[in-house]
């Protein structure tokens, strides 16, 4: 079997589906703001919704769909996250769905929305009624899809792979956005998956759910939790593959871990103010969720994130954090390496190059930290991204 | 009864305190770093510690005789916060207590060690050595010591209050430390609270404890939690008033409280780059831990801190942080105060004058939230400050 990454794919490289954006004018500078993706054929559909009590009028409408398992096309927005704005939020939604719905000559309750932007402002439907009759639907608008998702985004995060194996050939594609409130529990910021591949609808679900608590649900920007978080995939099955179910789905789920991983590294990378990718792996844990509980811990540590911007080795914050994550630890045992040095071992700190170290974490994009907690065998990886001046710049003056 | 502050009141106005402080070279800059506090009597002492596992030598030690609940001094210092050094860190505790002990001529198992600084590196024992002979202990030597356990702060944090009720006369008073890796679970950074009242030693521990729950442990900087916090009550007897227990201890409660809160938002307010303090009210919750859960996640949000930095009234923030908190909540019950004005009732946006409430968050030191939940009865406040690039700052480059 291979798996092989399509140069500049997208959400539209698998077969039969469409996508377009436009201009709408709710974001108040003047960028692509309101996109939408459409399948030619009805799809499988399996999704994971944001775990925050408080959630957009999009969640609440998208998971009666995806509790259904059925659909043909998503409207997305940014600038509006529509969320906190009760009933009068709920009749947006239903008329966006429907008026997409008219658009694409699809059943109504086939539509996914999300919205993405200021929580607590109403959509301005007037701009959202024109932007809808704007779109045009191309087998290339991927891409502008992808930017019409973006809010304080710096770059577009998309991927599409080709995969072969005994099931047949086929695509599968994505795009997220991130760049703040990043902090997913059980779902996570805007992410659309499109695949043509022929797939079993309960082991699609099931699948998307062990896969996004490996890489979405393993992300952290700034520890806060979106109101609107949300991750959908549409399968088509226009690949005319062989179904894929739970017994010969190996080389999917393989295909499809490397495509949500992708994508949420690119998410913490454009973090908000980001100028490193934090890569925390945990090992030898006692079970797998201490070794989560800890690799959270590190790259949600205000404290690591901070000095990793400074380029600074203050490796005893990434023990601290470990010491409060809730995970069972035991100092004597923990075996620290940070940029593959080791710094701290049998309970006491390591000799070693402190201003060679410094040059190094100044000099990598990555950072990487290993920690072997000796007490079990499970493990875990988090990806994170360092805390600086340029997110408190962006934060502080976000919906001005 | 009456409660009483008294002015330019420190840790040793109570009567039969003394305090000293040197310039021992610990810190890097040239400042105060260590300081012994001693009573001329045995003391009745209680105290709380960081949940954090890992924990430095001195909380080892410390915990030690808390358990026992009899000592006589505190020796402290800032600039190493000797943790993560393995047996060498504890043998140089060890001789630190000793040194004291000979000092102040009193009982090694009566002295409690604490320090405050960089994880992972040794106390510099030539100078701790040398900075404990020079060491002048006076009854007015209470601000100095004050000084000796600052870190980033930029203020001593010190009170004292006389108290007269039925029981006598007596007096209390403390001092604390922040300004970083704020966020105590359970106990705190450093704080030393003296008091010459008599007091029953179990009723002095189970009041210390519920005390700081209600101030300390609603209160957060970064959300990473020290592995050096300590918090110690010392009480000599000295004022000769009858014994305080459970039966007759209201006022003592009522005085300690008003220490605690003091020294609590003090800290919050020095919290690293702070410019504003941001106090979180939660109001008719289903049970006490919801109402916390709330108030905590609140002030914890980044998102939250770097809007207020910028004087947005940026709610929707403030909601989305109590629905990722793990309490229960239902959006259409939710009411939310802004500085007073109501920005979301029954499930939608309030109308308000959005100019004048970010003029009025400018010119207000004080951010106040009030977030009644109505699905319940219970409340808590917490307290916290905003974000600012001054933050990032200070903490990317702290141990250079």
């Amino acid at each position: 079997m291979t798996i092989k990454i399509i140069e500049n794919g997208n959400i539209t490289t698998p077969a039969g589906f469409f996508a377009g954006a436009t201009t709408a004018g709710i974001k108040s500078k003047n960028l692509v703001d309101l996109g939408i993706l459409f399948s030619k054929s009805l799809c499988s559909a399996a999704g994971l919704f944001t775990t925050n009590l408080i959630k957009s009028a999009s969640v609440l409408h998208s998971q009666k769909i995806i509790n259904v398992g059925k659909a043909q096309a998503i409207i997305a927005n940014s600038g509006c996250a529509n969320a906190c704005t009760g009933m009068r939020g709920m009749v947006d939604i239903k008329e966006m769905a429907k008026l997409t719905a008219a658009k694409c000559s699809i059943q109504v309750n086939k539509v996914i929305v999300a919205n993405t932007g200021v929580i607590g402002i109403n959509l301005p439907m007037d701009k959202v009624r024109k932007g809808i009759k704007d779109i045009d639907l191309t087998a290339y608008g991927g891409k502008d899809f992808a930017r019409a998702i973006m809010t304080t985004d710096t770059f577009e995060k998309e991927i599409a792979v080709n995969v072969k194996d005994d099931n047949g050939k086929y695509t599968i594609a994505g795009t997220a956005k991130g760049a703040g409130m990043i902090h997913p529990d059980m779902a996570t910021m805007l992410c659309f998956l499109t695949t043509d591949a022929n797939i079993n609808q309960n082991f699609l679900q099931v699948t998307l759910k062990n896969i996004v608590d490996d890489t979405f649900n393993m992300i952290s920007v700034d520890g806060d939790t979106s109101t609107n978080d949300m991750i959908i995939i549409l399968s088509n099955g226009l690949a005319g593959n062989s179904v894929i179910s739970n017994k010969n789905g190996g080389t999917f789920k393989e295909a499809l871990l490397e495509v949500c991983k992708y994508l949420a590294k690119a998410v913490v990378r454009d973090g908000e103010g980001a100028t490193k990718l934090i890569e925390v792996l945990v090992e030898c844990a006692r079970n797998k969720n201490d070794a989560r509980l800890i690799a959270r811990a590190i790259t949600s540590s205000s404290l690591v994130k901070t000095a990793i911007y400074g380029n600074d080795p203050n490796w005893g914050r990434i023990l601290a954090a470990a010491g409060r994550s809730g995970a069972r630890i035991v100092e004597n045992k923990l075996i620290l390496y940070l940029n593959n040095q080791c710094v701290f071992k049998q309970g006491k700190p390591q000799d070693f190059d402190e201003e060679k170290l410094r040059t190094n974490m100044m000099e990598e994009s990555v950072i990487n930290i290993a920690l072997h907690v000796n007490n079990g065998r499970e493990k875990a990886t988090a990806w994170g991204c360092d805390l600086s001046k340029e997110y408190v710049t962006i934060n502080s003056a976000y919906t001005t």
